[in-house]
């Protein structure tokens, strides 16, 4: 009886790969380099690799999975099942449902990797139980996916859920992409940085030099340790978390989903961010007297979440 | 053989009913008195009439019919089929379909009334053929509703796709739900008939106070109709557009949706709003090179979106 589910989360750097079971538990996981610079035969040759290595390792054959779900970097056109364009895998318009089908007898599903870490969290992670949750990656940028009514949500030719690229501040700062005020802007961990090392090169009296070489090395991290002890270190914290409470109130009161969660990271920060961010969200969001309130939850599954919701595709 | 749906838009003031076929024609429209201050029995009675009314009309029975789908103000739970709360009927989690059930033979669903004219407007208005499509409704508030995977977005609980909620400006302008810079704060009528008198105010000269007695007087139509001919028109016009054209960006970065419809007293200056609203849409959206732009239009169905969305709820 087929009762296994086959994940890859295919990376520019590695592949990361998983069997679980209808439940989301892991039978078995495992990474391969992705090797991408020696062109997509040598890249499918490496998923494949990684495939049947996981089901030897695991003592199952294809005869005992549902289908196969590939996660891919770039702009993944769920529908007609092509990868429009992927820099990092130098991919654009192919067709890898069809080219990888060539290699198992297993069926195939596609989507961008974001999104299926999105529906892998909200199935088997924070999100649990629920219909309408949507992840945000606080790294060097701002990722964003949306499960709304249980499924992807990725827009017109899957371009949507760009939440990072959203304006946030009317002219407000210069964003990554070239445009002014996005939410990735004040909400990444690069414009954590970026601010911190503002403030810090205007208080040189801040405790957080101390352990640091030089501005380069300031981390969110960093500067979390040292919150409630050093009012620079309260600055930079207060700052970015009023700007990502004003973007999640956003999200909160366009869509009014049931979690969101956080990953990346500043996320890594716990309780120092969620508590206090929890606080302005509910203070702040749209009829807080009468309609439901939106938990923030730290994501749970961590690099794991990938390779969970590609192959929960099948579930 | 059942062909025909009935469609029923319940406001304050009027019900507004509809048999349309399954091409979204209406056969026939009609209009009854909701006389809500005469409470829910009375209510009932005068939608039962109008329902009846219409099949006489109509030459038609309830077995010429598939279903009765309501639209309603308020939030509606519409998982659980419940009005979880009306203020403008006066209901609070009224199982409207189980008491009006026993006025019918047909089965009946519900959705909040913003979202019915949304999935009518998307079916068989401006958003004929998207699968993805948002309303924005620009009169005393902003309204908004959404169509997302070619079904009613409308969050946890019904409480989502309160748009006009969202933020768009950090401790902006005070918006009538009593919070800072919301979206309704800047693009609603009210909204553009404030800042225009707040202008006309300072700008003595303006030919606008020509046509007007006194700054009660001013409306967005009396406003665009002196565009490219009176500098405080174009001032007033052209900081609205600015502001609107943010929100739509925040919707079309965050969404992608295949087309974004524009109702309410403002959207009737047409393509006065329209053209510079896409131009700056166009210019400004994320990786307009890359993704699918998304046009603006305006909603053509009017007052009768809200009973053609309630009746395709059984297409």
């Amino acid at each position: 009886m087929r009762k296994y589910y086959i994940g890859l989360d295919i990376g520019g750097t590695s592949v990361k790969g998983g069997i679980i079971d209808i439940e989301g538990n892991t039978i078995v996981k495992q990474e391969i380099m992705t090797e991408s610079k020696f062109g997509t035969l040598h890249i499918l040759d490496n998923i494949e690799k990684l495939k049947n290595n996981m089901l030897v390792s695991a003592n199952l054959t294809e005869d005992d999975c549902v289908g196969i779900g590939m996660g891919l970097p770039g702009i993944v056109d769920n529908e007609e099942n092509i990868v429009v364009f992927s820099n990092t895998l130098k991919w654009s318009n192919f067709d890898v449902k069809k080219e990888f089908g060539k290699r198992t007898t297993l069926p195939i599903k596609i989507d961008n990797d974001a999104n299926l870490a999105t529906l892998g969290e909200t199935l088997f992670g924070s999100g649990k139980g629920a219909k309408h949750a949507i992840l945000l990656t606080l790294g060097t940028g701002v990722g964003s996916g949306f499960v709304l009514n249980g499924k992807i949500y990725s827009g017109n030719k899957g371009c949507g859920a760009e939440f990072g690229h959203s304006i946030l501040v009317k002219n407000g700062d210069k964003c990554a992409c070239g445009r002014l005020g996005c939410v990735e802007a004040y909400a990444s961990a690069t414009a954590f940085i970026k601010y911190s090392q503002k403030l810090l090169s205007e208080n040189p009296q801040s405790a957080i030099l101390e352990s640091i070489e030089n501005l380069d090395d300031v981390t969110p991290k960093i500067v979390f340790s040292y919150k409630g002890k050093d009012q620079t270190a309260d600055d930079i914290i207060n700052r970015y978390i009023s700007y990502l409470a004003d973007a999640i109130l956003q999200l909160c009161d366009t869509l009014r989903p049931e979690v969101i969660m956080l990953g990346g990271g500043v996320s890594n920060a716990g309780n120092a961010l969620i508590e206090p961010l929890q606080k302005i969200v509910d203070e702040r969001i749209f009829a807080s007297n009468l309609a439901p309130k939106v938990p923030i939850k730290k994501a749970t599954l961590g690099n794991d979440a990938g390779y969970i919701g590609a192959a929960s595709l099948f579930i």
